[in-house]
C-alpha cells in the first residue's frame, strides 16, 4: 500500500497517516517527492484496505501494490497445471477442443453432433442441460433428462463431458453424470456456488464474467481453490463493451495476462465470444495462435432450428473444417518452438 | 421480427425466408425497398428467435421489434406500483431513504448508525450480514448473528430492514429477520436465486448488474414476478465502464428509461455507484432530481475503520446533512408539479 | 513513481532498478514489504515515464503517483474560475443555461428558438454552423452563412453565442461572429486544434471525448491553457459504454471529480448525453443537482423536422418548463447552503 | 426504416405516421402484429432520419435497416482492394508487416531499427515525426527533421514509409517525404482532416478510434473515399473498455466484420492494442490467424529508453523472432486454403 498525499498536505496530515499505519500494526515510510509526499506501508501480511486512509485529511490516493490472490499464482506453483478431465487432459501440450451444442435438445440432435466431434479427434463434448436464459420465457434446458443423454454420449463415443450447473442441486447432478462442471459467466461471482464447487471432486471450467477484470476472474478461481478443489480451467468468452458488431468482445489479451500470473490453463470460447457463425472460425484460430490451451465450440446439426443461440453454432461440416485448421496452426506454433526455443 | 435481406439477395433467398416464416406458423410480409428488401413477421404470440433466419442465404440481419417482458410493463399495469416494505412504502409520493452500514460489524457500530438514521426521519435501515466479496480472504459478513442485530434495530428504532441474501439458505434467514430481501448486482442473473425469491412473500430489492442492459435488468425482475412475487424494487448502483475516476459509473438515465416502460419503483445507490465519500452527496442529490423513488446510502460511524467499503461511507453527520438536502430538492420538485402540472 | 518488484525478484533486479533511477537523475527509495519490495522515486520535476522500468527483470509494475497536469489544478489556483463569455459569466453563482438548436438550419428556425431562449431568461445561445457528422452524406451545416444568422441573434436578443469550430479556418470565423468557441467531443484530442484555440482570445467550451478519462479531459484543457488561453469551460456530454437505452451514458460523477481537482467550471449537456427527448429534462435536473455550473440544451421549433439530432431536441414549450424547474432546484440548493454552511 | 408502434397506439397515431412518411415522399407499409403494429418505409434513396418519427404519439421506436455507407462496401466492389504503398502492396496475398519505432528520436535509433526491419524481409517502415500525446508536456515528435530521417531510411533500405499526420500542414509534409499517411485513432472523426487526406494522392492508413463502432469506422473511411482517394487501409488498434490488464482491448472480431462488408484491407496493431511488451507477440500471431492483411509493430533498439510508449516496443531480436512466427502461421493458413478450398 502506498498513500499519496495532496500537494498541500500539512506535516500534521502526514503524521496522522503514519499514526494510523502504526495503529494497524504496520510500518510507515515517509517519502518526500518533488511536489507530493508519499507514505509507503510495509509489514502487512495480507492486503491493507485503502479505506483506512482515503478519507483522512491531506490524502490524495491510496494505491494497492500487492495482489490479493495466492493459490492461483505462479509464485506458489511456477509450472503450468495440467488438469485431468475424465480420461483426458487440459493444459498439457495438446490443444483441448470441447465441442457440442449450446443446449441438449434431443437425443437425436446430440448424437448427430457427437458423431462429428468424435470423428474430428476431439476428446471433450459440451452441451447444456441447465440453461441460464435472459428471459424466463425462453427454453430453460432439459435438466436431468439432458444429463442422461450426455452420459450416453460418454458411453457411446468415449467423449469426456463438460456441462453447466447453475445451483447446488445442479452441481450434485452434474457431478453424477459428467466429467467437468461448468460455471457460467453470469455466475462467476456467485460466491456461494463457487464455494460449493470448491468442495466437489470434479474439475471446474470457470467462465469469465461479462464485466470481470483479470483480478476478479483470478479471485473467482481462488474462491474455488481455497475450498480445496485445485482443478480449475479458466475460459475467456467475451466481455461487454460498446462494440456492437459482435455479441461480445472476445478479449484475447487475457490469455497471456493469465499465463504470466497464473499456473491455471485457459481456453477460449469463440462461439459466445462473437455470437455470429461467420466469426467463430477466425476467432477460434486467433485463440489458438494467442496461446490458449483449448477451445469451446458450439456445433448444431441445424443451427437455424436451434432452441438456443443458433446464430453462433457451426454446422458439423464447418466444425470439422475448423478442427483441421486450428490443429495446423497449433502444429506450426509447436514446430517453431521446437526449432527456435 | 423484421428480416433484412442483403442487397444482392435473390428472389429464391426471399422465398426461402418466407417459407421458413410460414413453417413456423407466422405470416410473412415482403417489403421491397430502395436497395434492400425486408420481410416482416406477424402472427407470433411471443418473441421469435432471430437464429431461425440469420444464417439463411441472402439474409443480412434479423431485427427484433417487440420486447420479451410482460409483467414488468406499463402495458400490463399502467399505474406505478407502490411496494409495501414492513410498515412503510416505496414508490409512493414520499422519497424512500434506506441508510445504514455496508456490513454489520458489531451491535455497537450498527446501533450508532441506526440512531442517526432514525433521527433523520428515514424509514428504512440497511446493513449486510452476508457480504459478496471479490476475494475469499476478505471479511464475509457475520451471517445469522448479523441478522439478529438488524432485528434488534427494527425492534428498537422501528426501522424497516433491507438486507442481502446470496443463496437459498440466506433467503430463508433473511425472510425470518428482515423486511426486504436484497439481491446484489453480482447475482442479478443468478436465475436460480431469482426464481427462489420469486416464491418468497417478502419484497425484493433487485440491484442492476454491473454490465446489465435495461432489457436484462427488467427481465431479471420478470423472473421474480413470473414466480408470483410482484413486490420488486429496482436499484441502479453504477455500471462498469472505462471511466476510472469513480469505482463505477452511475447511470442515472436508466431511471426515466425504467419509468417509461415499467410500473416498478426504482431507487439509486450513490454509495456503490461512486465508491468515493466526496461523490456520494452530489450524486444522491442528482438521483433525487432525476426522479428516483428513493436512495440507498451507506453510513458508518467511523469510515476509516470499516471492514468493508469504508471509502464510500458517509459519517452520521454527513448523512444527516445530506438527508436535509435531498428532501429540499424533492420538495422543490413536488411543489413545481403541484403548481404547473 | 513507485516500482513494484515481483515476489521472486532478486537483489540484482532491485539494484538494476535503483541504478536506472539514479542514471535518470532521481533518487531511489527501496521499500521491502511482506512479500514484495517496492522502489519509490523522488527528485523528479515532471512525470517519470513508466516505460523506463516496466520491462526490466523482476519488475511487476510501475505506478504513477503524481498527476501530469498543472495549470488546470486547484494546486495552482485554489478558487474557482469564473469565465466571461460575451457580457455574461459561467462559473459564478448563477446557473448558466446555453440553449438553442443542434444545427442552424434557417433564419426562421433559429429566431423561433432564440425568442424562447431569451424569454426564459437564459443568457447564452447555441447553434452549429459546422456540424461533425458521422456520415459524409449527412447535412454538414451552413458554414459562414449560419454564423451570420447567429450574429443576428446576438444583435437582436442580446444572447451570447456559443458555436462549434472543427478546424483552423472554422476557428477564425467563429472568433469573428461568436462569443465562445466550442470544441466537440470528437476533437477533444485533436491536439493541433487545441493548440490553435489556445492562441485565441475567445473562451473555449471543451466537450469531453466519448471515451476520455478524467485525466485526458483535464490534459486537453491543459493543452489550451498551456498556449495562454485560460478561459476554458468543460462540458460533460455522455460517454460511450455498453449501456444502450440512451445514445450515450451521462457520467455525472465527473462533475464533483473535476471540481475536486480543477478550478475550471463544468457544465452538463443532457441533450447529447441521452439522445432522447424524454430523458433530457430529468437528466438536466440531475446535472444541476450534482453541482454543475450550467447546462447545454438543444431546442428546436419542430423536432421531427430537424436536419440533425431531432430525437433529442426539446420543443420551446418543453424548454421553458425545464428552465423553471432547474432554477427551482438551483435555488433550493443555494438556499440550503446559505442556511447551513 | 421500420417504425414500431407502442402496444396502446391508436389508429390515429398510425395514420399520423403514415402521413409523415408520405409527406417525406416515401411509401408506408402498415404491418399489424400480435401485440404491436409496425410501419415499414420504402421508396427512400438514402437513409431516413429516425428523428422524424421517434417523438410522434404512439411511436415506440424507429429502426434503421439499411446502412449509410456506399463506397466502402462489397456491394459496390465485390473483390478485395489491393492498395499500392510505395513499391509494395497491402491486401494482396502477402502478409504486410509495417515495423519501426513509435517515435523518430534520432537518426541512430531509427537506423538501428530499420536494419532489423529490412533484414526480416518486411517491406514497410513506420515511425512518428508528429506525435499526438495526451499531455502537452510530453515529447511531441521531431517534425520535419524526423520526416527527413524517414526519407533516408527509404533511400538506404528500400523500405516504404508509413507515418502519421495530425493536421493539414502535417499532411503536406508527409506527402512529400513518405509513402502512406497515417491518421491516428484520436483523429478518426476529425472530419476536416479526413476530407483533406481524401484529396491526397497518397494512400491513407486509418486507425480505428478508441470508441468507434464498426459503422463509424467504415464511415470515416467513406469520408476519405468520398473525396476521391480510394486507397484506404484500415487498422484495428484496440478499443477502450473496462478491461484493465492491457492498455486497450484489441478487438480482433472487427477483422471478419470488416471483411464481410467491405473490400478494404485491414491490418492489426498489437503494440498499441495491448501496450505491453509481453503481449505483443501473442496478439500479433492472433491478428494473423484471424485473417488480417498485415501487422503494425513497434520496435525500439532499447525500449527502456524510448521517449514514447517504450513499454510496448519489441527489441529488434524479439521482432525478428516474431516475424518468423507470423510467417509460419500465415503459411499454415494459406497451405490449408490451397488444399481444401
Amino acid at each position: 500500500m502506498l498513500i499519496v498525499m495532496k500537494t498541500d498536505a500539512t506535516q500534521e496530515d502526514i503524521s496522522r497517516v503514519v499514526e494510523v499505519v502504526e495503529k494497524l500494526g504496520y510500518r510507515a515510510h515517509v517519502l518526500p517527492g518533488a511536489t507530493t509526499t508519499a507514505v509507503g506501508i510495509t509489514g502487512n501480511q495480507g492486503p491493507v484496505d485503502p479505506a483506512h486512509f482515503e478519507n483522512l485529511p491531506g490524502v490524495a490516493e491510496a494505491i494497492r501494490v500487492s495482489k490479493p490472490y495466492k493459490l492461483v499464482t505462479r509464485d506458489l506453483k511456477p509450472n503450468k497445471s495440467v488438469i485431468k478431465v475424465g480420461n483426458a487432459e487440459i493444459g498439457g501440450g495438446e490443444l483441448a477442443v470441447i465441442a457440442g451444442p449450446c443446449a441438449v435438445e434431443s437425443r437425436e440432435q446430440v448424437f448427430k453432433v457427437a458423431e462429428a466431434v468424435a470423428k474430428s479427434g476431439a476428446k471433450f463434448f459440451r452441451g447444456g442441460a441447465f440453461k441460464p436464459r435472459t428471459s424466463p420465457y425462453s427454453f430453460q434446458g432439459k435438466g436431468e433428462e439432458g444429463l442422461k443423454i450426455l452420459a450416453e454420449v460418454k458411453e457411446r463415443f468415449g467423449l469426456n463431458i463438460v456441462t453447466e450447473a447453475m445451483d447446488e442441486r445442479g452441481v450434485d447432478l452434474v457431478e453424477r453424470y459428467a466429467d467437468c462442471i461448468q460455471i457460467g459467466a453470469r455466475n462467476m461471482q456467485n460466491f456461494s456456488l463457487l464455494k460449493y464447487v470448491g468442495r466437489s471432486k470434479k474439475p471446474v471450467l470457470l467462465k469469465r464474467g461479462m464485466s470481470a477484470t483479470l483480478d476478479e476472474f483470478l479471485l473467482a478461481a481462488e474462491y474455488i481453490m481455497a475450498e480445496g478443489n485445485y482443478n480449475v480451467i479458466l475460459c475467456e468468452r467475451g466481455i461487454r463493451t460498446f462494440s456492437n458488431h459482435a455479441r461480445n468482445t472476445l478479449d484475447l489479451s487475457i490469455v497471456p495476462a493469465v499465463q504470466k500470473i497464473s499456473h491455471l490453463p485457459i481456453i477460449v470460447d469463440p462461439s459466445h465470444g462473437t455470437g455470429k457463425n461467420y466469426m467463430v472460425s477466425p476467432l477460434a484460430k486467433a485463440g489458438v495462435a494467442v496461446g490458449a490451451d483449448g477451445l469451446l465450440i458450439e456445433v448444431h446439426p441445424c443451427p437455424e432450428e436451434a432452441l438456443c443461440d443458433g446464430a453462433q453454432a457451426l454446422t458439423p461440416i464447418q466444425y470439422l473444417e475448423l478442427y483441421q485448421q486450428v490443429q495446423a496452426i497449433h502444429k506450426a506454433l509447436c514446430e517453431y518452438e521446437e526449432v527456435f526455443v
